[in-house]
């Protein structure tokens, strides 16, 4: 099948030229402390309340940043600036994931004397953001209760990407079949190595424990 | 910046070839007076026990069966057929979606003689999945109530290619901050001639009033 042959060519070489570029922008936010963690899920998990409530625990711990990735719209940057989060929004034209040449163009002009951790919302999707390095030093992704707990099984490089699985939207699990432990398995099937936190962005639940995990990442980046 | 032009000049004769596919395969449907129904959604939305419901209120209505696409797992069609439902599984290979020639290979594997109606369970996913005319006649959306009001602002094209918005998981609405009014005028803002039914695929509301519109469908397309 020629035609399948010619997109994966093309689909090869975009992947290598963005490995070239989120290694270099790896090693500029080395070179100026910055820690840049990549959020990624399905949309409608509750990624940007969960930045919301993050903002506030993380508020006088660590200078924190935003960068919204949406497709034309610029509501969550908008939610971030009326909570006082200093923000970019990146509309990606139509694209379903950011690359690493996008995230840095963001950067760049978000300024990365601004802000010692950078949160990365990536498009609301759990397939092609996977699949390219944004440059990020570590990946993590929500899985929102309602959701269902198979998501693993289905979407498996979401997962083996990911350095942390949060857990969102707890406060709904007795209206849901969603069991936590079977979600926990899934996910190490996929990734034995990823680590896992329950939250609810709306009652507050476990946002202290994902403020504490930021905060121990983004001091081990800067001093290891 | 001819990295960027690179990448979408590939693309436009990809959508090119693709739309020329998809015509086809909805010539080749007319005549054989199938009706593909190409359902879209966020992973975890409810599409699978949609399905389910549906192929219990349309049995003995109409001939259906049920094209499962996922990346790499079987899990739903093994739902399907253990609820005996006809299904054939097509896996993507990695693919945020189908495109025309991947659903034509899926159609004839089943056998167009088998059926008179095949709903087409795309890859969980607001975006990409959108650009593909898969050659289906029409196309849906279900958008779950625990995802919030809002997809449409951010996922605009999903909501412009889409005849049907189906609503889902309604029993939960007293949980969350979702305004079934609201979700409609956004929806509408993007295509006004969408149609909108909410449902319960948990409880069976709505479902029935789904299922008269998908016969009603059918049959416009068999006798128009």
């Amino acid at each position: 099948m020629p035609k399948d042959i010619r997109i994966i060519e093309v689909k090869r070489s975009i992947f290598e030229d963005n490995d070239k570029d989120a290694a270099c922008l790896r090693a500029k936010l080395k070179e100026k402390g910055v820690f840049l963690l990549n959020l990624m899920s399905s949309p409608g998990s509750g990624k940007t309340s969960t930045l919301l409530a993050l903002a506030k625990a993380l508020s006088g711990r660590i200078r924190m940043g935003v960068m919204e990735a949406d497709i034309d719209a610029s509501v969550d940057a908008e939610a971030m600036a009326a909570a006082g989060v200093p923000s970019i929004q990146i509309h990606t034209g139509g694209m379903c994931h950011l690359d690493a040449d996008m995230t840095r163009q963001g950067l760049y002009e978000f300024g990365l004397e601004n802000a010692e951790l950078i949160i990365l919302e990536n498009v609301g999707n759990l397939v092609c953001p996977a699949e390219f390095d944004t440059g990020a030093v570590k990946n993590m992704t929500i899985l929102s209760v309602p959701e269902g707990d198979d998501k693993p099984l289905k979407y498996p490089l979401m997962y083996e990407k990911c350095d942390l699985l949060v857990i969102n939207k707890i406060d709904v699990l007795p209206y849901f079949d969603f069991d936590l432990q079977r979600a926990a398995a899934y996910a190490r099937a996929r990734n034995p190595h990823i680590e896992i936190l329950p939250i609810s962005a709306k009652t507050g639940e476990g946002i202290e424990a994902l403020a504490d995990w930021i905060v121990a990442q983004a001091k081990s980046w800067r001093e290891g």
